[in-house]
């Protein structure tokens, strides 16, 4: 009985890394698509958050079944309450890659990035890439001090973020008012999709430890 | 024993109204602040989000508390998990008053909101405010039918934040990029407030009937 337990929280853990990579996925694929206005690009994005979503439920289900039927207490439950997280947190960084999809498609086929922005944009998308991939190892190896290496990951990603609006309200910005809030949006998506995904990281720190750690909490 | 546990539980559900309460004066204030250009107000928004988070994790801990000593099945736990996914709901949108607060402090002596829309902030606020009041009456009440009323209110909030996109797009808009770039924040602000209120009454939904609507979930 314990053994088909531990089973089914390794099958959470499983799906927990899956989401991971399917994110990464999407946030990739709808960087080019905004860049380069890929129309399909954005629809595969949008239409591949199926497939997140139906993990999300698939882990809900599981830990809520598995809580009902095991009654766990102290670790085991602290491990199937941070998964339920862990879950909430990569579905909404789906959400965000889908977010910038959505204004690739918008602004098709012209692109929502005007040249001076492409190369920050490029590495918006890198650095959330790399933040998600760490996230995906760190749920499977529990090592925290990966965990709390991404802390750095995500400052760079606010000072990207910073970056965008110094160019978007300098006095040069000669593209009007609608690219600006392209870029707006686009930027805040990019922030919150790697906040989502170092606060999956926070929650492998308190799973294994049980303490949060307050910077990444507070970011 | 059941008793005490009953009463814990009852705590919880009191302490989640009192959150809506607060996060309701929250957006209440941080709305003037954005139009009055209102520093002080502003800043108390900002520094009475402490509270807010302060129940958020009281919540957390009766809740981890009660799972780990009482091992509730079915109904129970399913209470116990949505009140812990509505607590998560409503911190956040405590966290978005405070970033709508934060542009009025950014923006301060000058009112972020031109005066062409004004009336569309101030619409926005009063039906986050309505929604968040709303979701707090659910939560105490577990009136499904009035849970299910707030997706209307959505809508609306929904056909604001379409409406503010109108005008900054337009033709017309004189205000340049600075005001472009805080009034499509502010707006997704609100949106993501109301988001965040108009689910917590979707989990009252699925713990009065273990059903979700889908309408609201996929919003």
């Amino acid at each position: 009985m314990r053994d088909t337990y531990h089973e089914e929280l390794d099958g959470i853990s499983d799906s927990l890394v899956e989401m991971t990579r399917l994110v990464r996925s999407a946030i990739s694929r709808a960087t080019t698509s905004l860049l380069d206005a890929d129309l399909p690009l954005a629809e595969g994005v949008i239409s591949a958050d199926e497939e997140v979503n139906r993990l999300h439920k698939k882990i809900e289900e599981t830990a809520y079944a598995l809580m009902a039927r095991q009654q766990p207490v102290a670790n085991d439950l602290r491990t199937i309450i941070t998964a339920l997280h862990m879950a909430g947190d990569l579905e909404r960084s789906g959400d965000y890659a889908v977010h910038i999809a959505k204004i690739a498609r918008r602004r098709h086929p012209d692109s929502a990035i005007p040249p001076e922005l492409r190369s920050t944009i490029v590495e918006m998308g890198q650095v959330a890439e790399r933040i998600v991939t760490k996230a995906g190892g760190v749920i499977a190896s529990r090592d925290v001090s990966t965990a709390l290496e991404l802390e750095g990951d995500d400052d760079r990603m606010d000072r990207l973020h910073r970056g965008l609006f110094h160019v978007l309200l300098s006095d040069n910005w000669k593209h009007g008012v609608e690219p600006a809030v392209d870029v707006t949006l686009a930027g805040r998506y990019f922030e919150r999709y790697a906040d989502h995904a170092v606060h999956v990281a926070s929650n492998v720190v308190y799973m294994v430890t049980g303490e949060r750690p307050e910077e990444i909490i507070d970011a």
